[in-house]
């Protein structure tokens, strides 16, 4: 297959009360298209999900980045506005399995106190020299992994539909809000990664390290509820704001109301990611859980 | 005048996303009443906004917290449910100038890193000496004063239709996120307040320092706009987090996407509060600036 990326999609707002990426993109595309810009391929910006942004909120009917899989995509019964709206984007910059885009880039912001992180959704010798890449030149970039449990048809993510995909995921920031060092974090990230495309392109990457640390995702931790589904408690302060940092077995975890404490039970250590993250309320969940792991340099 | 609190009432939610006060009302409520109990005085607690709360949003149609004006009380064609549901909470606590309630206490949460605030809307004695109190037995406390500007009719938030009112503002935390520490902050610092009142009414206070310091609210600043009303930047990476810390002339105090930055312009040094706050961006408020004061002990 031809590695070349030609096309690369810049998205912002897939959440709509993300600000950094709206303002990025929005700022790159009206008064600095230079910062994007690079001579081996061509640069799109896309605000994606408009509706919500107008409305500074995550979404309007449901959340715009999970209508992405292949069988949602082709169900043409799926229609509210975000089901409608990613049928459009997967005709803009997909289709997925056959897409115009090689690669996009989806900026994304967290309540969490996760940095600057890179979540790389697919596996790939590309994926590898990237992470590495961008480790190198951010060493407070974080890579995290999430490409083992699903196949790039099923993920229901904006960035599955190009040829390639990653998120550049920044925190912490409240939603709604808009932060100088979250801005200046995630346009340093994507200028990076635009390098690093332009050097893939040209076969001219600079000698990079043997292998990088990163994180892979294992599983989500939901908050401990009742039999009537009513919160018991909340993340444990030891915990909260701590992403990355390691967990063993037998450190609290969730503090309950009654002062109670519940421990972290698994066998071996782990390292939570989007601890506390605001968006995932409705659905209880506290944490992912991710394992340290090493990236091998392919080359 | 009599001096004595007879009738506390605590209340959580004015804001539906601020969940500490939501979870600790409930809490206190039906698991643990004899926290917020004392001998010399009654307490009742309430949760203002019922249906924000269960929308987990600040508000529906209008921020219940800016409706308790006499004026606003009084004007039967202000009738959406904010200003529906103020005006049957003033029956319930107030009525504003005759109230049944002798103090509010109204929990809230901040996405601004104010840490545990005390924020008093009224001046005299019996501030001085709650102020003095709760920063002996909370050193990591701050007092925020609000009372020089308007007259306590004029005032529009829920705290101001008791005889007495204060505010417990505790942060950061984002909108609609519960926090093991803040909630623990907003705990201890209400179990103070209800300490004092005790010993208040008992006149039975401890001895107590001839002052303390504390921040007045002096005005507000708005985030730089264009002409179209659009942002044209952020908060200063250098104030971002820093509430109460120092802000002298000459400090970059906004970030412009230019790259350029704007610096304060004031004579005086000046303390910001609500830096960021994410609940003010609908105004372009970027932070409330105040000087530095001392309280001195009025006994």
């Amino acid at each position: 297959m031809n590695n070349t990326i030609n096309n690369v999609a810049i998205v912002g707002g897939t959440h709509g009360n993300e600000l950094a990426g709206v303002y990025l993109v929005n700022y790159w595309r009206n008064t600095e298209p230079q910062f994007i810009t690079r001579a081996s391929f061509s640069t799109e910006t896309l605000l994606a999900n408009t509706k919500a942004i107008g409305l500074n909120k995550r979404y309007f009917d449901s959340d715009l980045n999970r209508q992405f899989s292949a069988e949602s995509l082709a169900n043409m019964n799926l229609s509210n506005y975000e089901q409608s709206r990613a049928k459009v984007i997967n005709q803009q910059l997909g289709p997925k399995g056959n897409p115009k885009s090689d690669l996009i880039i989806d900026l994304h912001n967290t309540t969490s106190n996760m940095g600057p992180s890179l979540l790389i959704p697919q596996q790939g010798e590309f994926y590898d020299l990237l992470a590495i890449y961008v480790r190198e030149m951010m060493p407070e970039a974080v890579v995290l992994l999430d490409e083992d449990h699903i196949a790039n048809q099923d993920h229901h993510l904006l960035s599955t539909i190009a040829k390639r995909g990653v998120i550049v995921e920044v925190g912490p920031v409240p939603q709604g809000v808009l932060k100088h060092e979250v801005n200046e974090q995630m346009a340093k990230m994507t200028g990076i990664i635009l390098d690093f495309v332009e050097l893939y392109n040209l076969d001219n990457l600079p000698q990079l390290p043997s292998s990088t640390d990163a994180f892979r995702y294992l599983e989500s931790l939901t908050l401990p509820v009742n039999d009537k589904n009513e919160r018991m408690g909340m993340v444990h302060k030891n915990i909260e704001g701590n992403d990355f940092q390691p967990v063993k077995s037998g450190d609290p975890i969730f503090a309950l109301f009654d002062g109670t404490e519940i421990n972290y039970q698994g066998d071996k250590t782990v390292y939570p990611a989007f601890i506390n993250e605001a968006a995932y309320y409705d659905n209880n969940l506290a944490m992912s859980l991710c394992e340290k792991v090493v990236i091998n340099n392919p080359r």
